[in-house]
């Protein structure tokens, strides 16, 4: 009962996020089909930042599923992975309004790395309140996934500082790894068909 | 209890779409009551896409009702559903700004028909879980409605290249085709008033 | 259980419609004491309507809470009324930045008026479904204070086209009534101490 | 049960202001990093609220956590609440944009005693429904830190006049006083690692 409102609540806020997004794409003032072109890179980052939030989501669904009872750490650690989530809007209008150049794509990969990180956190948190036996010790393990996540975010910015789209490109191949279910590791969570809970 | 989070976060998200659609309405600088007739196509508009989300999220109710688990595909389809929902401000605001000219409309019938099929493949995937006896396969049957309703999506949009008006009132068609309840599938979900499942 | 995803989704759309009507407090370009006055109508607005918004949430919480199952109609009518209640945060614009003038203040009357007939078509729906010898049918009784409060509303929308301000203090007067507890009805309610379920 | 409404309200309130904040994050218009530099004050404050909103979120989470049925009453103190918190968002970008000059300072802590007031007149009233034997009366108790609080408030608006980042600063002060939690207190509340319910 008491973990129902940090579920009600974040799933509150991160729904907000995954929706504000969508006020970025502004109405163009045109009415042909020509007038929509202009938008098209804020669409596309629209399509990945909703990616990675629904990514996000999900995890922190199976995450929080798992566990018994959270305490006054976890609440803290959960309000940071909310904050870095919420500046997500911000650098994806601020991509796709630059077209996709260097220093845009560069703060976009700041802010999933710290998403990463704030995530990592409030994992290692419910793993210390769940117990080292606890099914979420095993199913996030050591955590192999979340380490090459943040090693390609660490690339991708560096990259992204000479040829930007390539820094763009390898944050599409993170959601892809995390979109694909992990079937190594999915054995250890009840739900069966579920993707991995970390 | 797995699926109430799946349902809290739908429930979220679609509560912002249909509510942040309000926000297009641009107060009007004048003070009388002239001033606000200019706002007429966009209230139009806000008025049928209000409708649409209000019978996908009376029908995603109706649907996750009768299921007892889900699995990680579902929780992708229905992100996708998600996304192309989040749209609908988008293209309402594009069509009541433009007065319903062509383009507008199109792209409003293709985002409402990327819509039913979301909506499709999620329900596919449900009673791919619930298997072929359970209420959801009986009640979704052969999905007759669906197959008509992206019939007329398709050719709402072709005729509103010549005729912008008559696709406007095929949505509304459409629209219609859902809200009065189909009373020959509704025998076969529990609420005995309730509008048929899918 | 079926109840709670209308009370989830309800609460949602409310919660939303109470808080973007603070994003029309537009932040003042100066930085002196002086720069908020002209917001002070815009701010008696907001305080109006954020109390009539929560009326209607105190209320359709109550109303809900009595009644044990909802049918397809009871959907319809909910969205009618959040329908309504979204429009508020438009009229409560258009009032502010108007500083009271005639139109927006018949406009504000006129939705207030549509929220308190689709609150009394769904209250009327529930009692149906609820059968007569119910609490709520009870509670709802013969609706002495919504019949009263449309006769204020209708009766503030002719004055304000003379002299607004009276029509103004007449929305507050219909808010008081419903803010004060009506000790009468409130027997038949379950809580001791709640306001009456309609 | 019936608490169960005011939670998901309130989280949904909360959810949005906690949000909507970072709408006020204007995009910049240039493409390399000096253009992020001006959003900096805005950044600063819209951390500052964010950590505020979110131990008032705590706090109520906590505080709601520990009683068993509410009241009319403590309805309308709830809404008094969360009034005083969907104002947040507009003092946050009056500060920012502003850069942390004395008259926005001043009223962001006016905003931030009016919050510690409403939040003091909801504990009240959750107590006085409660018992004066209830854990939540034995976890308020004399209520020390919401007293030293608002002195701390009234006395960084008066020194916010003469040198405003010594209030801003003051404002900090006073959140680490809540993140950190106060063990004396926390014995009386239920779960071990939970910071204080007031």
């Amino acid at each position: 009962m008491k973990k129902s409102r940090l579920e009600a609540f974040s799933d509150g806020v991160i729904a907000i996020i995954i929706t504000i997004m969508v006020l970025e794409l502004k109405v163009p003032h045109g009415d042909d089909v020509h007038s929509l072109l202009p938008l098209l890179p804020e669409f596309v980052s629209y399509i990945l930042s909703f990616v990675y939030v629904g990514i996000y989501w999900n995890n922190h669904h199976h995450m929080i599923y798992t566990v018994d009872s959270i305490n006054g750490k976890v609440l803290w650690a959960n309000l940071g992975l909310l904050f870095w989530l919420s500046l997500i809007p911000f650098v994806t209008a601020w991509m796709g309004e630059n077209h996709f150049s260097r220093w845009p794509i560069m703060l976009y990969g700041f802010v999933l790395m710290m998403n990463s990180i704030a995530y990592i956190i409030l994992a290692r948190l419910l793993v210390l309140e769940a117990g080292p036996d606890s099914e979420l010790a095993k199913a996030f393990g050591n955590d192999k996934k979340s380490k090459v996540s943040a090693a390609i975010y660490l690339s991708a910015m560096a990259i992204s500082y000479f040829y930007p789209w390539v820094g763009f490109a390898l944050y599409w191949v993170v959601a892809l790894i995390w979109i694909i279910p992990d079937t190594r590791i999915e054995k250890h969570v009840p739900g069966k068909d579920c993707p991995p809970a970390e």
